[in-house]
């Protein structure tokens, strides 16, 4: 039996800057606009929110930013993470496919998403701040802001949301052992929260809501500063670790991707992958096939407006131009919660409309299925937001199969489902459906943008 | 803040051969017994049991006994696991002891255990067997077995000790993950499981019943093997994988270890860990202290006799001499379900007599105390039962604060917790009592032991 072949870097390939795919865009990125004024904020405006470092990654056009040491230092116990040559996976499709899978789920937290909380949680540290609350979908992002609180002594407060905080107690265990306080949003604890909670009491909260009870936290106390887990210009930077690790791997393995693919929910585990490829294509290099897969039941890239919105319900953040299906959107409460946001990272919604990716959506239960074929022959269980990548990443070996084609698919696996069991269970008791959304809710959602002039 | 600091070897220093103890122990170790005859068993006893290439390793004294290379190609997608300086562990007991720790969480099934169940399941695929039915306390060696069986298309069949099947259903959502089948232990599929319900219709289990019905299950179908985790001889051969890279990346951090220490339940990833290193030391090399960590709640090599018993609570396997509380003892339902063993594997119980090994046992609150500490040092969350050797391990360290000695400690951590977060969660809520057992009951279940010659 064809065994999986794994292509692994020495420490001193971890990347010694982040990659900024601002320096390499034939647009600039549309400015981000105050929603008072309806002018591009300042820096200023971004204080009460961020360190002044990371508000200059967020506005930085660089195309490398250094990674600190002691950020690489904390990453060198679990970086570089391996690429791994799907062999088992290609015998079950029988394809003529070679498929890569950079696997993240390598990191004590279980996600690409500690590639950030490391750096934001030390840029933080640095600036003095004792206390960071943000907001978590499935629990990855939480649990890995978690893990760095812990490492810079930092306290963490985490707005879960309420549909992923019921449905997997062990990520808030996990939170918790690393000393975070996890609490489910919508909550009592906020302006923002008791507001939802007052419409409706048995509200399964968001991904937006939650996000709006973070800030306010944020912004009502001196001591604390607020924390993003994907969408935001220097969350995507600090991924791009990922793509650069997977260039090396892949000439390791004397290769080059045809395909890249990641699963899109803020977007950062792909743009982490997908954008360093992108960055060398537009600077020359090989032209490749860019694949963000969303889930149908909150369909972003491929059915939300490009337009100008809050990132959040309550309307605390400025407004970015991104593909959203309004802020006020409130996706089913499938399984993958880390891809129930109502907006996708701006960069990424630029990207598209530069015309240098193809969104392209699926349902929960045919995600399950790959990922039950993936686990099968690779071993390793996917997270249920990564099982998206996965399954477009079977259909495009499969494709390749139909046309006799060998093309090179190379897939982010962003983390693991070690917290995510409930759901396999759920998917082999038969209990799961594919619900999409309420197409007259999301008219609606659409219809309450922000005007800009 | 100091990072930790991973010691990583090439693909190429997976060990080549496993390292075979029996061949450097100045006495041998005592034969098996039939439980019929009480004389020594012979090769065709166990053929029911297992394929001929496993029996050969059960009672080869030959040093090396060679990896096959499909089995090293499959240990190349993990291995060889890292292993850490964990200098944050350090700063925060203020230690002047150097602490290591050899971390095998990094499987797919996120233990030590994969190690045995790849070489277990391609001995059996080469003797043709489709099938193998096998017993998992916390499930750590049934998802392991579960893996290599969907590796090699092999059927599996796991019976799981009752109280770890209800305290852990996301082991077995794992297990089903990979297409093994996995019922609670005792069950009504066999006669052993259903004497024991009948006796005790709410019985929580124990590894020995659970091994009874495995090893029926077993026997009782021509297409069938048995398989254990843990115990045997050739089980812990397949685990010096572990000991042997320690060594490699001891010498690469220019160090060697003082103490050794792993968790024991029937002791593979210790042995895994130790016996290199005790080998070394029998063969003229540096002394070492090698601790062998139990739960106080199950202590078998600090309180059980030394002494020929079976192996399984319906005596259905042959008599090994070892460390046991009886085969019909009943251990507390606490958390560290892979430490529930009554017994101890013979070869270590052996080299504990012959003086080269010192055991100590633990409450299990004071180990998830240690648990807890070390995620916060180190982010990776322990397992409950490698808790054990973590606890042991800070103890060390604090004993070398208290001395100010310089030693070098070397913990096996063998798996993570990421399955076991409801022990955390009870941990936290303060619901974990220390029980210990019944002294009545461990004496009247050391009275029931067989009478050998």
């Amino acid at each position: 039996m064809p065994a999986t072949v794994k292509y692994l870097l020495d420490e001193e390939q971890i990347p010694k800057s982040w990659y900024n795919i601002q320096a390499d865009l034939p647009e600039p990125l549309p400015p981000t606009l105050h929603p008072g004024t309806k002018e591009p904020i300042t820096p200023g405006d971004l204080e009460p929110l961020f360190p002044m470092s990371l508000i200059e990654q967020e506005v930085s056009t660089e195309r490398h930013i250094d990674i600190p040491e002691p950020v690489r230092n904390i990453y060198r116990q679990w970086r570089p993470s391996p690429l791994f040559r799907a062999h088992a996976l290609e015998r079950a499709l029988d394809t003529p496919a070679r498929i890569y899978y950079k696997y993240e789920g390598v990191s004590p937290a279980g996600s690409h998403k500690t590639n950030t909380s490391i750096a934001q949680a030390f840029y933080n540290k640095e600036a003095g701040i004792g206390r960071i609350a943000t907001e978590t979908g499935a629990g990855q992002w939480g649990s890995a802001l978690a893990h760095a609180g812990t490492l810079f002594d930092i306290d963490v407060k985490v707005y879960m949301v309420r549909v992923s905080y019921d449905q997997k107690p062990y990520r808030r265990a996990l939170m918790e052992v690393y000393g975070a306080e996890c609490i489910p949003s919508p909550s009592d604890q906020t302006e923002s929260g008791r507001a939802i909670l007052a419409k409706d009491p048995n509200s399964s909260g968001s991904l937006g809501i939650a996000i709006s009870e973070a800030v306010e936290d944020a912004v009502s106390r001196d001591d604390t500063k607020y924390a993003l887990g994907s969408v935001l210009n220097h969350v995507l930077l600090h991924q791009t670790v990922i793509g650069q690790e997977a260039e090396l791997q892949m000439a390791m393995a004397d290769d080059y991707p045809d395909i890249v693919i990641g699963c899109t929910g803020g977007g950062s585990n792909f743009a982490g992958l997908a954008f360093p490829f992108i960055g060398n294509q537009l600077r020359g290099g090989q032209a490749i096939k860019v694949i963000a897969v969303e889930p149908k039941a909150c369909p972003t890239l491929t059915r939300g407006k490009y337009a100008y919105d809050f990132g959040d319900t309550a309307h605390l953040t400025p407004l970015v131009k991104m593909h959203t299906l309004g802020s006020t959107f409130m996706p089913l409460a499938f399984h993958a919660g880390g891809l129930r946001y109502h907006g996708m990272a701006p960069l990424i919604s630029h990207v598209q409309e530069l015309g240098l990716l193809e969104p392209v959506a699926y349902d929960q239960i045919e995600c399950f299925e790959a990922a039950v074929l993936f686990s099968r022959s690779e071993g390793i269980v996917p997270a249920p937001e990564s099982s998206h990548a996965v399954k477009a990443g079977i259909d495009q070996a499969l494709k390749c199969k139909e046309e006799g084609a060998e093309r090179s698919i190379l897939i982010c696996l962003s983390g693991h489902g070690h917290f995510d069991m409930q759901a396999y269970t759920d998917f082999f008791a038969g209990k799961l459906v594919d619900g999409q959304y309420d197409t007259s809710e999301l008219a609606m959602a659409l219809s309450g943008l922000p005007s800009v002039p």
